[in-house]
């Protein structure tokens, strides 16, 4: 390895400052990632042994020693971030503090707002976003939850209507959140429906975690991946919440009974919370592909197999198997798709960040927010399949090593390749990208 | 699905007789499919919550049922085939009943064969085949495991030399065999190496099933699937075996230490195994793709989502995804690779037949077999990837539920994805199929 550094122009160090942001962002990403390095829970090693509901035990200790840290040394939310992406692997907290807290800032009043966010940022209420159904998913309007406005008592009552309508795939739903966002169609007072809208419900007690009364919910079982994650199923029966429960930024339903829109019909609201989802998942596909390339690249520089010279072929004399073409074609392209989605990742980024800053006109807010769609739509699909194919190369380039846990590969390959499905199916993405560019003609 | 069916020009039932080669064959494997229906070991669905270890002694159990049905049913080795291919799961004797019983009848002599295939097929001995280490996988050449004659006691001496030498990988050789066929260099007396060649040393003792003097063993850890075989490492140090455990059906190492080949250098020995194994990596990819699309297509059958009409989207409304265009891409192309794979493989098993019978010339046994080697070295690596690759294409398709374990795709993956590198890895086998082919101008 040192052999094979020394012959670059530049030094590591350098290229680790570059993708960091500056060396201030490397020091800092390193003064969090000792923190974690001490403690042994996030160690990945004992992880392998484990099945689903002891994965899920582990994601509860890791919760434990996170908070202790995150209170520790007063973390902002941007070390917990940095935190949550050193750790890399599914902890049932992500759920509250990424979606759940992202939507409250997107889609509560101020007053909401005020009210939740210093519960969930403090986990003094632990909350998980439930949108999917069994039957319904990348239709979201297909949603058949319902919340209906009750005027006598100023009440909205949710409820499962069918088997289909259970919903399924939550994250932390399961067993850890007490709390949940349960998008649901709001059904007014003559019974006609206004749309699909985000509710706030308890489904647990805040003082024991028994589920309240018309509450059923529980884990869905294994996964390929994500076993620290008790994805969940949740089934209402006549649960009541007040109306101020329903998230009202964008829209109002008024003592009455009415459903009013508040301000501008400003589409960067409908669409925010998804195109961050999006935009975050092209930019952290480098991850992914940074720890299978540089497990793959290190295993090949170690590994020697056959020798140039056929006839006196034995350990000695066997060549490091980076020296074949063949091995470089598999390990070395996916190191340029790492650093190609890096810098996208950092565009987009760069793209959100335009959208959603305040002051501009509504011109200019439709025209950035048709772009950053139809850029997210396109490489959110793309992205996500060039890097699930790679992983499973770089797993492959390995050899038997590479189908045991112990190397890493297996992991990142069945975690990562959810990305394909969640926040936008392919398939449904490569549409809406092809249909944006045959807009334009 | 009955009306799906219906749509037909003939029925499933037609169809099955075909693939299986006649209604005789179809009523063989489902006679022996309802044996193991009634055994509750067999249901797949208790593996979904085991982690490595507690497959191993799901694996055990199975074990012990199968023997059970064996004996009482008096299978045949054919009836046996059916029922591991029935069963479609990892079991640690697979290793034994196949590659071990398989390497005996090609490599040993006939009276090594009457000593030992009682034993094997009987499981009074529990085989396994010890070929890669460590650092030595495609390059057979490299094995550095030694194997040196001792003139005065008539006796071999085996050693792992190195780290890099122990035995890395073996099926079986974790925790349950007792024999294992080690391939190990050969040392003469005059310290000259002979070359590579199959040793049979016994590793556990039949009484208690404790490690031999001399011998270290253990399992090398979870892996991303086939969790119910232990493979496994072992070291040998200073084990002793008489010099009749060398199997020498195509040379004889003689009392005085000379090693002579026995009758024409008949390449069919030196490749009959591998070729063999590649055979029905090539046959059994029907098997995957067949389990996957049944799965994926019943699926896209039930599941709704979207509605032409897009203004009145609902799920009374809603259309099965496989009346969409692009779920018919996903589901239809495996289908066909399926039946196309079916039909190769017959192909392949009837060129093997072809090669093995006895009576050919040396030129045709040659032309043949220069044959089966080159389509070997094509499809196996062709295959394998198109298959993996489709499974993971069939669980997308799937959405949500296929990344859950209970949809079957997941464990359909990670069980199949092993055929890319074990038997020959595809780029190496790519490799000599282009080889073949460039002969040939």
């Amino acid at each position: 390895l040192a052999r094979e550094r020394s012959l670059a122009s530049f030094t590591a160090r350098q290229l680790t400052h570059l993708l960091d942001g500056g060396q201030e962002h490397t020091e800092h990403i390193e003064s969090i990632r000792r923190l974690l390095d001490r403690e042994a829970v996030f160690d990945r090693i004992h992880s392998y042994h484990l099945n689903h509901e002891d994965m899920y035990l582990r994601g509860l200790q890791m919760m434990e020693r996170f908070r202790a840290l995150c209170v520790k040394h007063q973390w902002s939310s941007k070390d917990t971030a940095v935190a949550y992406r050193e750790i890399y692997e599914g902890m049932p907290t992500i759920l509250n503090d990424d979606l759940f807290v992202k939507t409250i800032k997107e889609q509560a009043t101020d007053e909401q707002q005020a009210r939740w966010l210093p519960l969930a940022t403090n986990w003094a209420i632990l909350g998980c976003y439930a949108q999917t159904e069994m039957a319904h998913g990348s239709n979201v309007r297909g949603i058949e939850t319902t919340a209906t406005f009750l005027p006598e008592s100023d009440e909205l009552e949710l409820n499962s209507p069918t088997l289909t309508s259970v919903k399924w795939w939550p994250g932390a739903l399961g067993k850890t959140a007490n709390v949940a966002l349960v998008m649901a169609q709001l059904v007014l007072a003559d019974g006609s429906r206004a749309g699909v809208f985000p509710f706030m419900v308890q489904i647990r007690s805040f003082a024991d975690h028994k589920l309240l009364p018309g509450v059923e919910t529980g884990d869905i079982g294994p996964k390929i991946g994500f076993n620290a994650i008790d994805n969940g199923y949740l089934s209402l029966k006549n649960v009541r919440i007040p109306r101020s429960n329903m998230l009202m930024r964008h829209v109002e339903l008024t003592r009455d009974g009415q459903l009013k829109r508040r301000g501008q019909n400003d589409q960067r609201h409908v669409y925010g919370t998804l195109l961050y989802a999006r935009v975050n998942i092209v930019a952290d596909a480098m991850m992914a592909l940074a720890q299978g390339t540089t497990i793959a690249t290190r295993y090949s520089l170690v590994r020697r197999q056959f020798s140039h010279a056929e006839s006196n072929s034995n350990a000695a004399t066997e060549v490091v198997v980076l020296d074949h073409q063949s091995q470089q074609h598999r390990v070395l392209v996916p190191i340029c798709e790492a650093y190609a989605f890096h810098f996208t990742g950092q565009r987009m980024h760069e793209l959100y960040r335009r959208l959603t800053s305040p002051g501009l006109s509504a011109d200019t807010a439709a025209a950035l927010l048709a772009k950053a769609h139809a850029s997210a739509s396109a490489l959110k699909p793309y992205v996500t399949d060039v890097a699930s194919h790679s992983l499973e190369t770089l797993r492959r380039a390995c050899g038997g090593h590479g189908y045991s846990r112990f190397s890493g590969l297996p992991d990142l390959f069945t975690f990562y390749v959810q990305f394909n499905t969640v926040e936008g199916e392919n398939h449904i993405m490569a549409q809406q990208a092809a249909r944006a560019l045959l807009k334009r003609y």
